[in-house]
């Protein structure tokens, strides 16, 4: 049932699951589709229409129990087990997504982190050292790697893919500035930091026009 | 008009925006909503009411000229005229997003990123110096800022939030693991950099389902 879901449906996830944890937190028991909507920006239809996909979880005209709902997001997403993974580029960003990820991702281990770059080398993130990329096979073996982040610079990200596909990788998240080809089996999503920032600046001068009017 | 839209519909402006970069890049000069749909995943339906709130530019039949949409929504959002902002915290993720801004983002302009450890002060980030929260107030003023990233630990955020409102700050974007409070009048969005990872996990999944299968 999951391999049929369109990648519109899997990319709503996460966000449900962030909406879930933070009401879970508040001890929300009982959530309906109306401010599920409110909270993601989704139509309740298309919330409803999403869930309904993965088998019926809410109760008509009640709503859906938080946690229940939670529980069956993980393990459609996959999250109910760790997640192995791997960061390559122990630039800036590379150690803030390591630091990142270990202290406020419960669902991933990053399992190492490569660079070739000799003054990185010592560093040592969260408890992960930097390791040089020839150590790379033997990581992604030991732990069954099977997802990767790329943060090194745009002129090398090529190169880098090709190494990881040829260790298995099936699943990257590019954060280098160029677009990257790869076998139709790997999947390639390239993040972009700078989506939530342009929404803030849309509220900043909102609040600038509200002072002058 | 703009004052009226809701919350959601701004969420996704960002989202068609760069949808939108990318087809003009590759000389794609007209666009149905069908195919928005089938790149964002939000319904056609959803996507003319999005677009229809700030006007209607679309043609019955053929869909949207993109340099135009383009156009009208940088105008929207407030990005046909660089937006000045600043960085608080010179950790690595706070480099990291300084650097990532300033080569990647053509429509800000980061004049000021700030910090108290004194480690950190001497280092210079694509030319922009790491300064002492105390000469915050001068640079705020001198470029008009309204728009803060905040990625200092989670115990001195708040403080941070305090500051950055007494100095006319009206747009945060926090990446503190903390929820952050501040008076009606200025937004907080939570960044949240677990997204975009927990969808790949979910392909890395699929894969593996398929060479098993």
């Amino acid at each position: 049932m999951r391999r049929n879901a369109p990648k519109s449906v899997i990319k709503r996830l996460p966000v449900y699951l962030r909406i879930l944890d933070n009401l879970i937190r508040r001890d929300v028991e009982i959530i309906s589709s109306r401010i599920l909507s409110e909270e993601t920006g989704f139509t309740a239809e298309q919330i409803r229409k999403d869930l309904a996909f993965f088998g019926a979880f809410g109760t008509r005209g009640t709503g859906y129990n938080t946690s229940y709902l939670r529980e069956k997001l993980l393990r459609i997403i996959g999250l109910d087990k760790q997640t192995n993974l791997i960061v390559v580029g122990a630039g800036h960003l590379g150690k803030a997504l390591t630091r990142y990820n270990i202290t406020k991702n419960p669902y991933v281990k990053v399992v190492g982190i490569f660079d070739n770059n000799p003054n990185e080398l010592d560093a040592e993130i969260e408890g992960v050292k930097v390791r040089v990329m020839e150590e790379l096979p033997a990581v992604v073996k030991e732990h069954d790697v099977k997802v990767a982040m790329i943060t090194v610079p745009a002129d090398v990200a090529q190169a880098v893919v090709s190494t990881l596909v040829d260790n298995g990788i099936t699943a990257i998240l590019n954060f280098a500035p160029t677009k990257l080809k790869a076998p139709d089996n790997v999947y390639v999503h390239n993040a972009d930091l700078t989506i939530e920032l342009q929404s803030l600046i849309y509220y900043s001068l909102e609040e600038e026009k509200h002072n002058l009017g």
